[in-house]
């Protein structure tokens, strides 16, 4: 696949019992995925483990030296289950210390909302040893980076803020160009063997095939290449196929 | 955790490009995750990889000799990305196989509808080698059981009607008993001492403190537990914290 040359890879690794349970939709994957494209940088894996520390351990020390950039979501509030900041200093080897600077904004955020520094709320100043701070421009509580790995809130506008504000340590990619044909009242099976022939045919296209399932059935195809020309020509073919099934595509650019 | 004890295990493969550049959001693993609890098989880690054979034969044999149940979702339609199949068989060392029994149920589905049965479609019969079908209720083409190993469609309401063929398959655990209290207005930071220490004084329980985030910030706390007094006590302590700090909470039964 002609995409991934020259692309920064990323994962995300998403924290907590809540997500398997079924009690709580992720949101950040999905975010995050869209964030990244269209900064050009592939996300390559997602995973999904529960509050455990060996579980977080074993996914962090499986992604990170293999991806570019790793992006952790949940378990670093104030409550006992939060368990994110230790599990990723036991995978780097390093003690959690009280980082100054961390201590320092939490204290500030809640005296000025004169509201008591309990312990718990501290305990989101405990950060891995070597760790640089990430803004929290939602709730005070900073996240965290490790080398290569981004530790960050489970709550969907924290996690987003916290993105903001790692944006420009991030190495953008170049993007691709993206063509999409959709066909309504095309079944996907009617229309792969063509795929195929088209993929085989025209060199530096990835085209990928999406079946539309609801009260009208269809296939979006998707052209993707580094030539905008590629790209193209892939979709054109694509799009003659559609016509020569008796269907008018409706033609987008696409990510 | 109480709660393991006993427990079958599962975990969930998504697979597809469209999962990690933003395009579509997968909705099998949350619907897969609520659809366990309420049979009381834990759902203990979620993946997603990509159309690549190497990742997603990676992915497979580490969950797989891991986990009671591994579903993967995607990847087994007609197209010349759809590549799952291969893959698993690659996991498993098998040769792919035309299934006669596959083939058979997708000539007929077509046929039935008066359509060509394509290379394409015929593709949809070929199963890694000692496969047992799974039935698909929506759109003809089967998945397929090997071991452990559930091999599904991504469309959502294919996935789900495959879910329901093999429901009888799976080995159901006790339900644990499973208490809320949520508290609008009060943020988690608040309270988070006061449930650190009632996780450490009533044994057996497992409490889970969720933020919640929107115009009215609130927290929701819920104790599980395999005794139901166990939860009863441990929730009624998390409410009575709730009131000292000046806030009723709303009680529900939750799982």
């Amino acid at each position: 696949m002609t995409e991934k040359k020259n692309r920064k890879t990323a994962a995300i690794l998403a924290i907590g019992d809540e997500l398997l349970s079924g009690r709580t939709r992720d949101a950040n994957m999905h975010y995050l995925a869209g964030w990244l494209t269209s900064r050009a940088i592939r996300l390559a894996e997602a995973r999904i483990v529960g509050d455990e520390q060996s579980a977080i351990v074993e996914a962090l020390n499986a992604m990170r030296p293999r991806y570019d950039y790793v992006f952790t979501s949940g378990g670093i509030g104030p409550t006992h289950d939060d368990i994110t900041v230790d599990a990723i200093a036991a995978a780097f080897g390093v003690p959690v210390i009280e980082h100054p600077k961390a201590m320092d904004m939490i204290e500030r955020w809640y005296r000025a909302r004169g509201e008591e520094v309990t312990p718990a709320r501290k305990r989101m100043g405990r950060t891995p040893e070597g760790a640089v701070l990430i803004d929290n421009p939602v709730s005070g509580a900073p996240g965290v980076r490790l080398a290569n790995v981004f530790v960050m809130a489970g709550v969907p506008r924290i996690f987003q803020g916290m993105l903001n504000a790692v944006d420009s340590e991030l190495e953008r990619g170049v993007q691709l160009y993206s063509r999409a044909a959709t066909a309504y009242g095309l079944p996907e099976s009617r229309i792969a063997d063509q795929l195929r022939d088209i993929q085989n045919r025209v060199a530096g296209v990835a085209i990928g095939s999406y079946p539309i399932d609801g009260d009208v059935k269809g296939v979006t195809v998707i052209a993707r290449a580094e030539e905008e020309q590629t790209a193209f020509s892939a979709i054109d073919a694509v799009a003659a196929a559609m016509r020569d099934l008796g269907v008018e595509p409706k033609m987008e650019d696409n990510r």
